[in-house]
């Protein structure tokens, strides 16, 4: 006999997690697709020389990479971005630009397995390609902010920035030339502290501690987004990068507020840097109010050119992705999942077998209506189908015996307040949806 | 720089297919939720030992297996049957039976490619496993049913058998030893015929060719259900095992009935056997009235025992697998699918820049409706971004420029009657409610 166990780093996801994944890409697809992000799927295998080198040296190291049947060099998708930047050089002469697309599947990187960190896992990507207007820039919250109130998780701040402001006050301090070390220092902030990213800029970058302290105060720079940007303006506006970095926030804000999103939920900050990554403009992350410590639930930003690998086509684009796993896992860890492993709210009680066709008829007609009814499969004892019933979480069960038929009149449980119920069977309908209604409040 | 492609047997998703697959599964969700049937999804990975011998040698050799970077030797799973297997005999006493669980997504075989066959494709399987009850044989057709019907392919014909049937009729013609050559062959008699039927069975069984003519004479006996299960009945109701699965046929189809389905979409037949299949059982294939040639889109069957290589404990089910990309492929191949790449029906055209916010916060005030609304993001000529939107297959065009907002009138264009109204900014949700209607008549 073999033992049945999952490879270390993954896990199966039971019903009532896996209720909890669905309905959240179920939230995710409704509002990409309400802005017209359309979807498209990738395979999980490609050619190794597809993803290699594309992440940087970590991500190489962690590829489930190996020789297929046909002697071809294959390997796992690690991220959903490769891939796209692959299918976008290979079709965007079909699709033509602007392209909008988002992808919700697994990757896999062989990672060390820490603490809500598995090596595979979902994520949730929408970019629009082929266009470097703002607009597209400014969409992107939007998006964002809709993403959160859909997952009922009204308690997030979006934090925005732009590359290009970054990249201009390091010009003006003289530091062009370390920007690439600086920013990734700069993004360490919140996790290794000040000292230690003085500390780090000074080894990695010979970054003086007085320009270091200025770049630091810049970033940690507080305050209402208008006297952030009006205070930028002043100092560096004179400068071309940071002034176009500036336009392009302050229309965001602008336009955000002008079509009806509180402005509230937006903070600049200018110590967001996305460190390695190659965002080039705008730049987004997203933290919820009462969990900052699992990190950025929704990131990403504009880059200047998405499939410079794979084809001469110059496509520019902005994006983000909603580490869905990682927000799971949070909601798991903190208890806040319900209980619930049925996604059918009505449990129909099997009280005799003769009578099947009878509850699948009645059962059906719900359906119809709906409203998820599970038949009990066995005509066991009544007590034993409701035990059932409460350990899955179904919230209604419906009874019917001889006394029943006789009647015309079923019964209805409610299981959570276990009060019972009786209806004709021609009001069972109504009944089940009003007391629906009830044990959702 | 890379040629950008995918491996050998792959392949992408675009928009226009996505959007098809998208809404397939969802379909196959709700169905299967609709019955309480709940989502379970487990690794793409598996260790090889879990897998290796379950599916017999040809998927063994089709494994994407590897060693993995702890030395592990791993393999991508070829179906979701196993993997269940394995999760059930790890999670049964946790979850407790019976447990009902549906699992949509992909799988992989390093199979030879052929039209139509790809080697990572989807599957949808929905079982209830802790059972022995028919009422959950007797479910599985009220599933397949509903699922035809909400993939609105309303011509079809479930076709249902039992393998007691099969095996009383081969002991009481003497071929009880030769039951599993003899399934083999007969489950070939759609694609090879007759004779070459019974030319395999006399070359690998030793069955006489009396023998198989009476077997096959039996297979392809034609006629209303009731008939055919009366002469079963006569001729072979002697056969404790024959009689066993004639009873539960009859229950089946009493049962269908008074649930209120229509029994002329299901025809029993028994000619089918699911070859080399596990199953023991009812057994299922649904075939397209229209589209025979692809075969069985959704087919399964009852099983004794789902995971007896990793658990004592004995776990009976029944279930069934929709065929989703054999399915997609066929319309596909048809040319059934419609041209339509975006999943937002309407495209608002970005007339000025500077009314971006205006635009947008119309658009919200559409999407709060539940009516996707994609904004163009660049200002470009309208002309262009109206072929955009006729390329892309949006249904409605949304346009204001200065006089549009000056008198607070918008204007609607349909797209595929290529006719334009004018709509009061606080009416366009209204006038496009009623446009949407009627452009899906």
């Amino acid at each position: 006999m073999i033992q049945p166990r999952t490879l270390k780093g993954f896990r199966d996801y039971p019903p009532d997690l896996m209720l909890q994944r669905e309905w959240m890409l179920e939230q995710a697809r409704k509002v990409y697709r309400s802005y017209g992000f359309a979807p498209i799927d990738t395979p999980a295998l490609e050619l190794t020389e597809i993803l290699l080198g594309k992440g940087g040296a970590e991500t190489d190291k962690q590829l489930y990479r190996f020789t297929d049947h046909g002697g071809r060099d294959v390997a796992l998708r690690f991220d959903l971005t490769v891939p796209f930047a692959r299918f976008a050089a290979e079709n965007i002469g079909k699709l033509s630009t602007p392209f909008k697309r988002y992808h919700m599947g697994p990757v896999w990187r062989g990672e060390n397995t820490q603490r809500g960190r598995y090596r595979e896992f979902w994520q949730c990507d929408f970019d629009t390609i082929g266009t470097t207007s703002n607009a597209a820039d400014i969409e992107v919250v939007l998006v964002i902010h809709d993403l959160m109130k859909a997952l009922k998780l009204d308690h997030f701040a979006m934090h925005i920035n732009n590359r290009l402001i970054l990249n201009g006050l390091l010009e003006e301090l003289g530091l062009a030339d370390q920007t690439k070390q600086a920013l990734i220092s700069l993004d360490k902030l919140p996790k290794i502290g000040r000292d230690a990213v003085m500390q780090e800029m000074a080894e990695k970058a010979e970054i003086a501690p007085p320009q270091a302290q200025r770049l630091l105060a810049l970033a940690e720079m507080a305050g209402a987004n208008d006297d952030v940007l009006a205070r930028l303006k002043k100092d560096f506006g004179g400068n071309a990068k940071a002034a176009d970095g500036i336009a392009r926030l302050e229309a965001l804000l602008a336009t955000v507020a002008r079509a009806g999103v509180d402005p509230a939920m937006i903070k600049v900050d200018l110590s967001i840097a996305r460190g390695l990554d190659y965002y080039t403009g705008t730049i987004y992350e997203t933290f919820l109010t009462d969990l900052p410590a699992i990190g950025s639930v929704c990131s990403g930003g504009r880059y200047d050119n998405l499939a410079s690998l794979y084809t001469k086509q110059v496509l520019p684009g902005v994006g983000a992705s909603l580490g869905l796993d990682r927000l799971l896992a949070a909601l798991e860890e903190l208890k806040v999942l319900k209980n619930v492993s049925t996604p059918a709210p009505v449990l129909m009680v099997q009280f005799s077998a003769e009578h099947l066709g009878d509850y699948q008829k009645m059962a059906r007609s719900l359906r119809a209506a709906g409203i998820g009814v599970e038949v009990y499969p066995e005509a066991k004892k009544i007590g034993a189908q409701l035990q059932y019933a409460e350990k899955r979480g179904f919230r209604l069960a419906l009874i019917a015996g001889p006394d029943e038929f006789a009647q015309g009149v079923w019964k209805i449980k409610d299981l959570a307040k276990r009060e019972e119920r009786a209806a004709a069977a021609n009001d069972i309908l109504n009944v089940i949806q009003t007391m629906l209604m009830q044990t959702m409040l």
